[in-house]
């Protein structure tokens, strides 16, 4: 695996695989590596020639009072994991190198962002967008892996490809969890023992909505009700939403009749965790952002 | 020539150039093609396998009260005009297969735009940068040329190339004028005839600084007082701006002692006009744009 910190390094590499004829799958992430990139990194060694992986913890989607100082980071461990998983090329740029100056123009998102984390994390997606398009141009790539469970990060990502007219296969992959269901985050880290034991009631209070739309039940506040409360006994955290919305669309709805997603995030005492599960319906769509 | 009027029939024709190891050269356009555009399809004819020019008057990039509906349009002569030229590809897309719905996600330029054309135009380079974009992924270009006439554009374009890496070289093409000196534009149609008779005037209050300068003026307030008296004595029409800045960071300046521009636009009553000229100061960076 080749290890490359700058630009002109990448592209180098890049124009060599493409002179070469060789596909590309790209993996972007923030390092701090857990079961689920490492999936994504396997999907795309399966499907292309060359594997590009991205580590860089993006200052532009972080607000002021988040957490990108102290954002978990494990270089060498991330860099043996890459390399295991068989990556064959992972950029690791500092953030002088993919933004010298105030970047002159960046990518502004105006749908699918009025839900979800877009409430409570002004301008996170536009700084998503941004260096997700930055990364798109740099690697080139024919294929990028995302994972489901940021399933808004997904679909925004789906606009983005859309709208813009991006090149690119975007290629989402299911959320990888613990044994006892508790989705894989880097923020994991973070959870003290007892609210580790608690974190899978997330789970268990969105499996709660599937199992009733499976059965039949349509109506959302009720839906949401029955989830609510599982959260509220057995999470051990604030609740910052549980909701179900249409999806990709990330709509509001009051009856089950289209893919919905049902996701919460809740607020541990240094971590905020995310989970949603995607359910397509019976005659609508099948369960990807298109 | 082949023209294709789809994005799925854009896609075809580049993927076959890509599969034939071709290098691409792409001109976009609003059509109403002059002088100008076709200088610029000859350079890219020169230096590229494959020539694609792209006509689309984007509506992203007119005001409210700007001149989208009545922006000239000539279809038959653009296509003839285009293919004597020696294009390959003509893109004429409809505005419904550029935008099918409002575009989730769009460009936002942070810099270059708060002087000349940016200020009284808001959200213009915003709307230019979107499409810009957007035709870069569609014909994933080796080389994009652009005319020097519209200067802040250019420099907007190489802000854009740089901030989000985009893997195409940038190619600026002097202005092309009348024998009289008054720039090549589609909008001079619309010049009533004692206009047209003296809106050279604007090219030459431009030469007066550009000669001043290399006769060793260096003050800014004096060169601009000099070539706005031949503006308001001369052109016959409203000036909106007269500025000397920077190039290509277009910040004020006080004394010339760096590559700067000299530009003006003039209201007439049924068209706006804009040119420039770009002056390279001794020991300063070279007249293009980085």
């Amino acid at each position: 695996m080749k290890i490359v910190r700058t630009i002109s390094g990448l592209k180098k590499e890049i124009r060599a695989a493409q002179s070469a004829g060789k596909s590309i799958g790209f993996v972007p992430t923030m390092g701090f590596l857990h079961e689920g990139h490492l999936t994504l990194a396997r999907q795309a060694r399966s499907q292309n020639d060359v594997v590009v992986m991205s580590i860089f913890v993006n200052p532009l989607q972080f607000g002021p009072n988040e957490d990108f100082e102290r954002y978990p980071r494990d270089e060498e461990r991330d860099t043996r994991l890459a390399g295991e998983v068989g990556v064959d090329l992972l950029f690791l740029p500092s953030v002088e190198e993919m933004y010298p100056e105030e970047p002159a123009v960046t990518l502004t998102v105006h749908k699918r962002t009025n839900a979800l984390c877009g409430l409570s994390r002004e301008g996170h997606f536009d700084g998503v967008a941004t260096v997700v398009m930055k990364l798109f141009h740099l690697t080139e790539a024919d294929r990028a892996y995302f994972g489901k469970k940021d399933a808004q990060q997904l679909a925004v990502i789906h606009g983005l490809v859309d709208a813009l007219n991006v090149p690119i296969e975007i290629i989402g992959v299911d959320t990888v969890r613990e044994p006892d269901g508790l989705a894989k985050s880097s923020r994991n880290v973070y959870l003290l023992p007892e609210e580790r034991e608690k974190a899978p009631a997330i789970y268990k209070a969105l499996g709660l909505i599937k199992q009733s739309v499976e059965a039949g039940e349509t109506d959302v506040a009720s839906l949401k009700q029955k989830a609510r409360y599982v959260l509220e006994e057995e999470a051990g955290a604030v609740i910052d939403y549980l909701e179900i919305l249409s999806y990709p669309a990330l709509e509001p709805i009051e009856k089950v009749n289209e893919t919905i997603i049902a996701a919460a995030a809740v607020q541990y005492k240094q971590a905020r965790l995310i989970d949603n599960v995607i359910l397509p319906v019976k005659g609508s769509a099948p369960c990807t952002a298109q």
